[in-house]
């Protein structure tokens, strides 16, 4: 069993906390972060502390915090040739302090306060400095999750980038779907099953494949009547620009 | 029991014949389409035609066609007094023959081909011309599914616009996730849980309230770095341009 200081009190932090001691391979024996409040989370099962001066003997630290956060709190650890770990998709193992081994844990997910996640299918992707930690960390991450992830730091990024993508714009696109239906006065679920088998389809058609709608067709008589329809300039323009984009991955860009 | 009609030989067309044939209150009795090979999927259980001057006699004609042939096929019908409906998101009433009763179908949902759907998941959205008609078009839709709405024509046209947004647009965003995974060598299932989760996670939270991001954090600094990674000017684009519309969203549109 190796025993873990986590570092932070946010939603990843949360989520961590909660899946690890589900696990027999990893025992938290400190949580420390700033926020007192946050804190009491973990009280009743964990000691916690506000001082990172005071951080417990471990095995390995994980820094769950947000990626400016991760620089200053590396910058003042007071601990010396431990594993140190960040959480982030965005921020390269260069950012922990050279005075200690090196890695990173990140679980590709994004995590909601209150919503609870099955940690089983959260792909874990991980990254150290020298082989030997990279089996520590791979054995911790497998205690979590069945989908772990060797990747560099460049796929990494991109990862993070195309999650972007999928997750946060995705989101977005849902939130103006929402809109939608409320200004005519529809119910939001009334597009929760359209949502559900689009997102269910690409996990057996590539989404190139799956693409269908107006402009695919190249159907300019209903787009321009959808473009009437929006009063919204924002969302003409995201209506324009995606449909140009969908055009352009389909061969369509002249027209 | 009603008897059908159906006009269409594509993925709506087919889907509806599918999931008419498991009901008990409705019986296809001949399928009309112009594409002869098309036609072959029916052949072995129902009549079929390729002449829209020999359809049988029926209770019910159902125009399962893209938005434009509606129009051709309305124009040509022979049919007279009958219930004659169109299965199409954005098409008014009055585009049917108004030699007959007029009614809307519409299944809210993208059909693939060889890809089966759970119709009783499937909205159906219905309009008719009176409420006699409504009554018929009610009993049919609830056949095939548990979700079945009594909307307008601007209501099913809103709808439409909002599809476009959580599915077709969504999927191109899923599109451009898979290309970044390729081009950094990751398998696009890597991304499966995350976007299997932000689509689930919309059915208990609204997705206004489940934004998160670095748009939504105006994290700034991940936001140029990732500008800088998309070296396709289009993505580029998206990118500014939804993380624009997520701060305007969250008042954060001036900074």
């Amino acid at each position: 069993m190796v025993s873990i200081v986590l570092i932070g009190t946010g939603n990843v932090a949360r989520h961590l906390y909660d899946a690890f001691r589900s696990t027999d391979f990893c025992n938290i024996i400190q949580v420390a972060g700033r926020n007192e409040h946050a804190l009491n989370y973990f009280k009743p099962r964990t000691a916690t502390s506000t001082n990172f001066r005071e951080l417990a003997d471990a095995d390995i630290y994980i820094i769950a915090l947000s990626d400016d956060a991760i620089n200053t709190v590396s910058d003042n650890l007071i601990v010396k040739n431990k594993l140190v770990v960040h959480t982030s998709g965005s921020v390269p193992l260069t950012a922990l302090p050279g005075t200690n081994r090196v890695g990173v844990l990140y679980p590709l997910q994004s995590f909601t306060r209150e919503f609870p996640v099955n940690f089983k299918e959260v792909p874990i992707c991980i990254e150290a400095g020298n082989r030997a930690d990279i089996e520590i960390l791979n054995k911790m991450a497998s205690a979590l999750s069945d989908r772990v992830y060797d990747i560099s730091y460049e796929q990494r990024k991109s990862l993070h980038l195309a999650a972007v993508f999928v997750n946060n714009f995705t989101n977005h696109l849902y939130a103006i779907g929402e809109d939608i239906c409320l200004e005519n006065n529809l119910p939001f679920s009334i597009l929760h099953p359209l949502i559900r088998e689009t997102s269910r389809k690409i996990e057996h058609v590539s989404p190139k494949d799956a693409q269908t709608g107006p402009a695919r067709r190249n159907d300019t008589g209903t787009m321009e009547k959808h473009l009437e329809e929006l009063d919204n300039a924002t969302r003409a323009e995201i209506y324009s620009l995606i449909s140009k984009s969908i055009r352009e991955t389909h061969g369509r860009g002249i027209d």
